[in-house]
């Protein structure tokens, strides 16, 4: 019989927050460069082409002594039955013995970690003093993100917020604003910068010192034209084969990092340009820059590129994070298994 | 917030038994064979090579309306400290929505469902008429698996044990005797075979009707020219790289059939013979047998072959079968996720 913990959405939505995400997932990011945290073998299935699909992603971190897996699954029918279109569900094992530890609802963890990622990758890519960010979607990640990098970046002043479809109404802008200051509130900060809506994609994307693409887009929204010198992106939406946010041509010229080389060659932002032998510059791992084994930015006007498909290291060292934090507030149910 | 069923490994103690694994794991093959059960590509780590070791198997039952994932892990420093040296642990989804249905402690169904692949592996091949079982091997696997064959052939007279280190001491002997007696009771069932241990593997061999390996041996135990015409294997011990039970040369000879082709091929009892081009009959898959696709033992000299490297779609159909069972039963915990 083992006891191991269970941690309900409801439980994590209690003690989360992007602060304790931005550290746990440079903790996944730091372990990945020292060779302490490994990305296992991506399991993929499809029941319906971009309507019905789910992946098991898993790996290890040794030096938090815990390896474990994410099933996470994207069902587009759901929203007709108001059932939540993802579902995340995460199992921790301790690495010393292979006995669980720990069963997570790993859907808030997923928005937490992604955003934190968005914004760890202009933490480190970024020019200091950027004052205008732009948001290239309007969803959950998007939501996140903003929150996670105003959080990094108090002197932002304008975010811009791009929808793809159509202009973000006052409604729905107001919306996002009120999910950004209640992620900011979580971590003890506060909006200041102001909350704009795109009209004209290309003029916003000429004025940006951070760029966010936080899309599920199959081509991209970016021309390469566009942008200008010293513009940094965070390439949040691409985590699978087919999807595009940005230019391809955009890494001709850019300074160009990854959450993982392999996966972002394969499936993420980059696997156009790596297709078409158009990186002119592969740069190494965000959890190089963190541990200094590789240069960031080298001058102002570079352009520099973080790619993020997404490790469940992010997932594994959030979810021992919150595991720490629910046992010191006494929240979450312990069972026997 | 998701609601799901918890069955611990005492609860799921309370309502397993060969039998209701003997018709799960067919209704597993069934389906795999009507092209409704998928088996998803295995992911496999090891921390130190033959001492802790882990995989993750994952696959779905269309048929069931379920997919999931187990993740099950050996190691054999556990002993020294008093954990399980396996630990399994399942996770099951419902396959119109993507939420989670249930978590289980999953190292009792392993047990089960080897068990009763091994007995279906002689239902399906062995003579009719037979009368004396051979079992390579004395842990768990070959309890299970002498339990579930004497279930389905209640006139075999003589089981023969083997302990490839040294002949089975008495205790021991009566010790296995009382677990397979126990097993056959939870079924209605009683031991009416005589138990034996064996000296002369060799000697044995030759008189066995039913031949069942169940080690972890990486070198052949039973030779080629011992075997008699007619005799059926369930080799239930190979299911990584590098095991081996019986001589890759009966595969020269011998009807054979797989639960996976692939896996079998790659890592199965088959895996040498495959490797070595010694494989003069493939037949299908078991599932092929239970739904009259194939043909299985065609004349009493027959040699039969079931290689059996174990599908998690025998446990997902399992854990369906114990999730309806303990519903009935009011077993189990039921938590928010």
């Amino acid at each position: 019989m083992t006891k191991i913990k269970v941690l309900s959405k409801s439980n994590i939505k209690k003690i989360i927050n992007l602060k304790m995400a931005i550290k746990a997932v440079e903790e996944a990011y730091k372990q990945k460069s020292d060779n302490k945290g490994e990305v296992w073998p991506l399991v993929f299935y499809e029941y319906e082409h971009n309507v019905f699909d789910l992946d098991i992603r898993s790996g290890n971190l040794k030096d938090s002594n815990a390896y474990g897996l994410k099933m996470i699954s994207y069902n587009e029918n759901n929203s007709k039955i108001s059932i939540p279109v993802i579902n995340a569900t995460a199992l921790i094992f301790n690495d010393r013995t292979g006995e669980p530890l720990a069963l997570l609802n790993a859907e808030t963890i997923t928005s937490y970690r992604t955003g934190a990622a968005a914004a760890i990758g202009a933490k480190l890519l970024a020019r200091k003093n950027s004052k205008t960010l732009l948001i290239v979607g309007s969803g959950n990640v998007a939501k996140y993100s903003t929150a996670a990098t105003l959080l990094l970046f108090p002197k932002i002043e304008n975010v811009y917020i791009y929808n793809s479809k159509r202009i973000l109404e006052k409604k729905e802008l107001s919306q996002f604003k009120k999910e950004v200051e209640s992620l900011l509130k979580e971590s003890n900060s506060s909006l200041t910068a102001k909350m704009n809506s795109v009209k004209d994609i290309k003029e916003i994307t000429a004025m940006s010192d951070i760029i966010i693409t936080a899309t599920p887009s199959e081509k991209a929204l970016i021309k390469e034209e566009w942008v200008k010198t010293g513009t940094h992106f965070s390439c949040m939406g691409a985590g699978t084969p087919g999807k595009q946010e940005i230019d391809e041509r955009l890494f001709t010229k850019a300074r160009f990092f990854a959450d993982d080389q392999k996966q972002c060659f394969d499936q993420g932002e980059a696997q156009y340009a790596y297709k078409n032998g158009l990186i002119s510059s592969f740069d190494g791992e965000i959890g190089d820059l963190l541990t200094n084994k590789i240069e960031g930015r080298t001058s102002d006007s570079d352009i520099t590129i973080f790619d993020s498909t997404g490790l469940f290291l992010q997932d594994l060292a959030m979810s021992l994070e919150l595991i720490d934090e629910s046992n010191k507030k006494n929240i979450g149910t312990e069972i026997d298994l």
